[in-house]
Parts: C-alpha cells; sequence; structure tokens
C-alpha cells in the first residue's frame, strides 16, 4: 500500500522531502524537458514526486505527464497527484482512473466532497487498485483560515470546534494514506497530528517559499514535506533539497 | 461580460440549458468526435456547453479539449470549463490561464478555497480578461449534504447557519457570474435565490439522470439548468432538450 511504499522510499532516500514539480512560465517542450530533468537530479535527494496541474494542463496525460510519472519510478520514487479531488462521486471516479491509469500512485482529495457519492467512490477504486489517498485538512494559503479554520459543528457529537479537526477525524475513519496541513501552522499540524493518531502521516506545503519552517513543522508532527519552487528557482537546488534533508535528519533521526 | 453573454444566449435559443458534455468509456478520438458531433446537434436546444475532466484528462487541451471549445463558439454557444478551482492562489490562477487561452468563457470555483491567496487572483484574472467565474454553493449529489450543509459559524456576524448559506453570502460580495445549487434540492434553491437578489443566477445541475425534476427547480428559482447525461445517453438526444426546454418556457416565460 501506498503509506508503506513512501515510507520505505524515505528510509531508502534518508529523505522525507516530496519534489512539487509546480515549473510555470515555460513552453510545452521546456516545461516536459525540465520536470524530468530535476527528478533525475535530486533522486537521491527526495523520497517522492507531487505534480499539479502546471504540467498535467499544458502537456496533457498520455505522452506527457506519463513520462514524468515514469522517470519517478525510474528512480524508485512514487508519484503523487494533486488533482484536489472534488466532483460528484462519478467524476471523482473518472479522473482518478485517468490519473492512476498513467501510473501514479496516490491522489489528493478534498474533504469539502463529503463521503456519499462523493469521495467513497475513489477511496473504493484507490483500494482495488492498490493506489493511496491523500486528503486535505488544512491547506497552506492564508485563505485557508477562512474556510479551514470556520466553527463548525461535528453532526456526530453536536460538538462546536474549527472544520479541520472535523476533516482530521474523517481521514483517519475513511483511513486515507495522508493528511495535508500547511507547514506555516505548526499549532494545527500538532493538533492534527494529535487527532490522526500514528495511523494517517502529515504532509506539509508551504515550507521556505511560503513562509514555513522546517525545523518547526517537523516536531510539530509532519513526517513529509512537500517543497517546490524553493529547490527549484534555488541557483543550486541540490544544494537546498541537501540543506532541507540535514536539518530533518537532525530533528526527526526517528523517522529514518 | 459573462453574464449578459450567456443570457444573450439564452434568449436567441430560448433555452436555458447548459450541455454537461460528460462522456465516458470512448477511446479520445470517439470522446472529441462524439462531443463536436453533440454540440452541433443540439446547438439550437441548448444556451452554453460545460466541459469537466472527462474530456480535458484523456484529449488535453491544445488541439483537443480546444477544438470542443471552437465548435460550441461555431454555433455561439459560450463554453464554461467545470474545473471547480480549489487550490492555492497562485496555482489557480495558472489553471485559469490555461483554460482562458484556449477560449473558455467562464469556469468554476469553490468557496472551499477562501478568498486571500485563494480565490482572489482568480476573481482578479477572470475581470482582466472578460471572463465568467461561477460558485459551488451546494452540490447535487448526496454527500453534498455532509459539507455544505454543516452548521456553521458566520466568523463576521457570529451567527449560526448551514455553510451554505455563508457561501452565498461570498458569490454575491465577490460578484460571481453564477452560483451552483443542485436541482435535487428545491428548499435550497430558493433560500440561496433570496440571498443571491437578482445579481448572481442560479446554475442547477443533477435534472433527471441524478433525481431533480425541472419543474420544481425552475420554480424556485434557478435561472439555468445544467443536463448531461440524461441528454446525451437518450435515444433521441434533440427530443429530451426540447422536452426540457419547453418545460421551461412554460414554467418560466418570463426568463425569455
Amino acid at each position: 500500500m501506498f503509506r508503506d511504499q513512501i515510507q520505505t522510499s524515505a528510509k531508502r532516500k534518508q529523505s522525507n522531502i516530496v519534489l512539487a514539480l509546480d515549473l510555470t512560465g515555460l513552453s510545452p517542450e521546456r516545461l516536459l524537458a525540465e520536470s524530468l530533468n530535476l527528478v533525475k537530479r535530486l533522486s537521491s535527494l527526495i523520497c517522492a514526486v507531487k505534480v499539479n496541474r502546471h504540467l498535467t494542463l499544458p502537456l496533457g496525460l498520455r505522452g506527457g505527464v506519463e513520462k514524468i510519472v515514469q522517470q519517478a519510478h525510474r528512480f524508485d520514487l512514487p508519484a503523487i497527484m494533486d488533482c484536489k479531488l472534488n466532483d460528484i462521486g462519478s467524476t471523482n471516479r473518472v479522473i482518478a482512473e485517468n490519473f492512476f491509469q498513467i501510473g501514479f500512485d496516490a491522489l489528493t482529495v478534498s474533504p469539502h466532497t463529503g463521503w456519499e457519492k462523493g469521495l467513497e467512490p475513489v477511496f473504493t477504486l484507490a483500494r482495488e487498485m492498490g493506489k493511496g489517498i491523500i486528503t486535505l485538512v488544512y491547506m497552506s494559503h492564508p485563505g485557508a483560515e477562512e474556510v479551514f479554520g470556520l466553527k463548525t459543528q461535528d453532526p456526530e457529537t453536536g460538538e462546536m470546534q474549527p472544520a479541520y479537526k472535523l476533516f482530521a477525524k474523517w481521514s483517519r475513519r475513511w483511513k486515507a494514506d495522508g493528511a495535508v496541513v500547511g507547514a506555516t501552522r505548526p499549532k494545527i499540524i500538532s493538533e492534527v497530528d494529535g487527532l490522526l493518531g500514528k495511523e494517517v502521516p502529515i504532509y506539509s506545503p508551504g515550507v521556505g517559499f511560503q513562509g514555513g519552517m522546517v525545523e518547526e513543522a517537523m516536531k510539530s508532527g509532519t513526517r513529509y514535506l512537500i517543497v517546490g519552487r524553493t529547490i527549484f528557482t534555488a541557483k543550486e537546488p541540490e544544494a537546498v533539497a541537501e540543506q532541507i534533508r540535514g536539518t530533518v535528519l537532525k530533528v526527526a533521526p526517528q523517522l529514518f
């Protein structure tokens, strides 16, 4: 299963960095070439590769992003599609099939979809195909607070709590393979970590470029760091990845 | 602006049907051919065309879905991309640019993204480019209740209310060009219509195949009906579209 697959990769590479290939401003040809090159150059410093619409829309899947997934696999790296699924169940299933068929090992979903004929068909498909599902529990941008932080009544307990606590509870119940909480909010990482227990690892985007801090996130309970622009816009991407990896190994050696 | 563009189209065609091209189970070649054919056959019975990932993922944008957008325009129909945007602002902007550049006239966004560095950059881009934005206020699947129906505290007024009322309020404030409320929930259509005023027209998916009813939705305040499978899986798609159009013209002649 995906949870074990990425953990094995992290131990092998001694790194918890998920490289986010959010390249922009290039022609489709350059986008593809640069993505393939980055995966190769950084392959020994990262544990997985994450792709978003920055690549799927200009490149397409077959013969496009498919090549990046293959490149990741060539270097023993799982590939995650960050599609943040939030449509009706039948559509979600079509979308997930398209991504899994070109080799993606996991994808992200939004809990704002609900379960019945929403996310349920995607979790079922993922189990059938041995793929992973990662939920969004608290995103990394400022506006996330307006929605993930909304005070909400848990329909089961009647308790008032911020929405993200409900999403953490659901993620655990759904047996998600991971939960996203922005690195910019260490207190929330810590709270969510408590709610998820040991079962659902936390993925944190927003390190560096978005202002998050590696050490603080790791100490709060993050398991995997999602890092993109901070690495690939650097003059020496390998040096930045190496620096982040070094910090993580120092702060959380027990994870490796 | 998009709101006027689709209203003009609806008056010209004497129809408020937005055709959802959610075709599945075909090869990419057949998907494209069938989509182009459906737009042509139904062009005099519909007011717009809506595309979802059923088409963008297998066909790609350039040279793929682009041709469907061009076909829509050839028959004076605006084209809506139902991407339900819910990522961080910089990513949303990249996604929106990709869709607008191949000619889409409007796209859908999820209010679950929040405004600051979430949806704000997309609304700004749409205004700059003269494009439209349609928000999701209450989706059509059963699981929508688990999230759009969650009791939530309005951070401005302190009032407890279901989340969709907050989204209706935000949609009006953001000057959205439309708001989606599933046709399966006429009472909610009516409530949301009251909150939106005359400024934001309601788009309702879920007619027919998902169990919604044309008459009830229209009487409750729906302005545009989003219809896909009910029409294109019928033996005679034109006859079904004609029937829906006829019902709408009888129930809500004032709209045309």
